[in-house]
């Protein structure tokens, strides 16, 4: 079948449908995707008034209170109703997030929503880096499959979110085997244990591409998003919650959206969006108008069709992410080979004072990097990044840092605790964006972001692996660490030397999987020291490497692994003994060490 | 040594410094960096007015007709002289491409210039896909070196271009070893000996980001810039010639400029180039405002601060490509998958009719598709890419090509007259920008280029290795093909499934070097079929791949190595066999063959 191409990407006009006034027709014909039990909710609201009302609905089935013409799937059916329905669903209106009376209408639960998500519907997830993930209707929704699967009926969904979520999204999915595909992002160990066996299939992404890719129309169409917000304003506009990721594309394509409205979430988080609208599809794209990490450029609210708002959950549920462990010696080492770096780079002129805006990836060494740059000679800086960590709540508190862009929190429970009450203090101070902005190459370029990122392994000729255990079993994801090393000003990579109380080397022969090419790896850093590779040709490299890099308890065999290889490889531009190339990770499978 | 942190990158204020007025002193301090022969040859062009001049030189040496200071290695010694020195090096003033008098009074041959190049200098260069490079200055450059090894003393320099160049330039100086240090690509069979010996230092880069990392200070001072132009107007702004490449940078950021005049390019160049003065170093970078592949965002003209011209060549020398082989009947089967994939992607409205902009790297399979594409059933396109090659020429010449954006020619000696021949015919269809801009991730993504790109190999992942033979061996090396996969709307890869007469197989278990990560590789055409892998989880990848895209001789043993991974494999989300995943490329270097 042949279509047009859309002439352009972005929301749908802002044309929030109104609930009729009463008396009325709605106006035809309505879009909405609203099951039974919402029709029935938003008629309970209406007839307080004393009066009918009459509309046209969509609706997957009609409820048995109305009068309608035969049920059509999908299909158009009008309702008409004289019934004066319970009004004690109008409980909802009693919750001061919900500060519109047409989604008060539509509170529904958890169960009730997850009925509305079909076996092998593709679901939009709110969610990114643990914070702001639905809670509720996934887990309604996980036991909803576990009920079919004891019937022996086949219950599984596809899941895009904007990154990894929490125990409640992605644990109990993957528990249930509900997931039957999965992307762009996962950290939560049953679900990665389901991919690891070959039971889910997950494609691994850069954070921003997911949005225009679902844009482009890559992954079909979009049943249902399911949004965790942290409130609804009079206008009908959602205020979103700890995280932005790609809410805003999933209100946007999705059939039916259901909403989480959770109370959790600080109130002081009103004002602290930037969701910037001005996205399109190629032709039609134009240059995104941020030069500074501080610069608003869209709106603080996500703009939503009313008409495929089918279900509103409310909530009041904590994000649920693991505490970092303190600083050990080994962060302790890295954060400061990192900053003795950066400030000889800004000694050289290499450097503006106050740096560059910094992104730092998610994890125990990232996070006592910015600790470290709490105390560090550095002007006030910025973050131009996709996370807020705890560290950086504390360079913002210290006044290091003084201005945060990101698209999520990713705080541990007691800095999640500390934010919430205190968050109006960071107002001014941080910026949540999409993740479609947070990480868009456009803007990682132009700032001149420097990116720090964690890795699994690197090879002695500074190539990456972020992502696949012994090439095979996958650990995370690539997320938005391709996005910031790729385009960045300076690309450096942290990590302790060993794994595993000295049976994994982070620096080998060759990486077992490459996620960072040489090319966008620039600075790696372990307790060991550090090797700025810029400029370097592959042998330099590795002498680099394997002599600041790698721990003393491997490096006699790298530099034994080197010096062979320059003398029988094949070629010398990167010398490489192909058959002892992965022999390292071969003899961790086997004898779990590296270590012979 | 502590510097400030520069403010913005940028050419020096276009401050053309005009030779004084006779009579007058030349403004102080003076900053030109001119060889005694160039002081004389400037001298000897002021005096046919037959006044004396007065004026103050930086010099490396003093020239014996001059009273001066004593000498002192770039610093500055004042220079007079009274005497009226010969009129005949004013011959130069009779060549129409050389309209400014004080570039004229420059002339001086190429071996006089290469003397001005000094053992271990770091050397800018011009040319791109072997078009516009310097012809006569690195061939002298060559001899030179070669007198100076004969009499034993080191001399070699290192070498920055634009992209690859042609035989008088890496070939000659590789020949001589005269390369210590080559960046950022090559494809110079003598130059990849030296490389793959180990002789030659070789960081192969993304073509977008040497200039930016040259600003940036990474690479060092830059001594010299030997760049060809096509002419030198009045007001003494340059004209580009067939390649733009890195010019810019190298004209803003050297200590000296050598320049070649070469009266073999056409003369109609002059107003097809759109030199970009809006770059800087983070944090003043601003949005690059060009929406189109047709805007004009520039100049057609280089500035250059003509007090560091310390020599002008004069050439009439042609680039020298190799001639396209005619597509042969897999080249035409590759581009037929690929048309019909389009079509595809057209009509489920995934692709607007015109479809979008195309980058093409250079090569006969490319070229076989530019051929294809000029009887494809779209409307007139457009190309944003680094290279015209013939095939679009062809396309401009059959209307299916409207406009083509890059930053070099790439033709073959017939394409290339019939060019010239005629190049006036192709005003307002070509646009030449800097590398930095031509491949600019900004303006990919933004534009929303489909990229087209040649690999080596690609694992069953849709891992790509474009770069290195058998994971040792350098072939040429990534060039823009980073910019643009990562960035762009769509990223094809194309090749045929074996080479060497079936004895390497493109689809391999594990890529021997990995240059394109598979998030960053969308689709593999061969002349077996076409996979599209977006949105595929790694084992349809496989399944992909291996069914459509590997030659039969190899299907059957990928087939097997896959089933086998299945079972065997430590993780299953990748399945891998370490030990046997590079037995292909052992077997090739052992026997020849990839096949058992």
């Amino acid at each position: 079948m042949s279509r047009p191409y859309p002439s352009c990407q972005g929301p749908p006009p802002p044309s929030l449908r109104e609930i009729p006034a009463i008396g009325k027709r709605a106006p035809a014909p309505c879009t909405c995707r609203r099951s039974p039990a919402q029709i029935h909710a938003l008629i309970a609201y209406l007839p307080t008034h004393g009066q009918n009302v009459t509309g046209v609905f969509r609706s997957p089935q009609f409820h048995p209170c109305f009068r309608v013409s035969p049920v059509v799937r999908r299909g158009r059916i009008s309702v008409t109703t004289t019934a004066r329905t319970a009004a004690n669903t109008l409980t909802a209106t009693l919750n001061p997030r919900i500060r519109h009376s047409g989604f008060a209408a539509l509170v529904t639960s958890a169960e009730d929503a997850a009925a509305m998500i079909g076996n092998g519907a593709t679901v939009g997830m709110s969610g990114f880096t643990g914070s702001g993930y639905p809670k509720a209707v996934p887990t309604a929704l996980a036991a909803r499959a576990e009920a079919e699967h004891a019937e022996g009926r086949p219950f599984r969904v596809r899941v895009l979110t904007g990154a990894s979520t929490g125990p409640e999204l992605d644990g109990v999915l993957a528990r249930a085997d509900a997931i039957e595909f999965r992307t762009p992002f996962n950290t939560d160990p049953f679900l990665r244990d389901r991919i690891n066996k070959g039971e889910t299939d997950y494609v691994d992404m850069h954070l921003s591409q997911l949005a225009p890719m679902v844009w482009g129309g890559i992954y079909g169409d979009l049943d249902v998003a399911v949004v965790e917000i942290s409130g609804i304003t009079e206008n009908g506009q959602l205020i979103p919650s700890a995280s932005i990721g790609n809410n805003k594309t999933w209100l946007d394509r999705a059939d039916r959206i259901i909403l989480e409205v959770n109370s959790w979430q600080s109130a002081e988080l009103e004002g602290m969006h930037d969701v910037y609208y001005g996205t399109r599809l190629p032709p039609n794209r134009v240059p995104i108008p941020l030069i500074r990490p501080d610069d608003r450029i869209g709106q603080p609210y996500f703009d939503v069709d009313f008409s495929k708002v089918v279900a509103v959950v409310e909530t009041d549920a904590p994000d649920r992410n693991a505490p970092f462990t303190p600083p050990d010696e080994n962060a302790r080492l890295i954060a400061g080979h990192l900053i003795e770096f950066l400030e000889h780079e800004v000694k050289r002129g290499r450097l503006p004072r106050s740096l560059l805006p910094i992104q730092s990836g998610v994890g125990n060494v990232p996070n006592a990097v910015m600790t470290g740059l709490c105390d560090a000679p550095f002007d006030p800086m910025t973050a131009y990044t996709e996370v807020v960590q705890d560290g950086m709540l504390d360079m913002l508190d210290a006044g290091a840092l003084r201005l945060a862009s990101a698209t999520a929190f990713s705080l541990s429970t007691d800095a999640a605790e500390r934010f919430n009450s205190n968050a109006g203090a960071y107002r001014g101070k941080l910026i949540l964006r999409p993740q479609e902005i947070s990480n868009h190459p456009e803007l990682v370029r132009r700032l001149g972001v420097i990116a720090m990122n964690g890795l699994i392994e690197a090879d002695i000729y500074g190539n990456v692996n972020s992502t696949h255990v012994m090439g095979s079993r996958i650990q995370n994801g690539i997320g938005g660490s391709g996005d910031f090393a790729r385009n960045s000003f300076m690309s450096i990579f942290l990590t302790p030397s060993t794994a595993k109380g000295g049976k994994i080397s982070a620096i080998v022969p060759m990486a077992a999987h490459v996620d960072h090419i040489s090319q966008d790896v620039q600075v790696i850093v372990t307790e060991q020291g550090l090797a700025d590779l810029r400029g370097l040709a592959p042998k330099k490299r590795a002498a680099a490497l394997i002599q600041n890099c790698a721990h003393p308890s491997y490096r006699p065999l790298l530099e034994d692994y080197f010096a062979r290889a320059m003398r029988d490889s094949w070629g010398l531009h990167a010398p490489r003994i192909l058959p002892e190339a992965l022999s390292w990770h071969q003899r961790y499978v086997e004898t779990g060490s590296m270590m012979p």
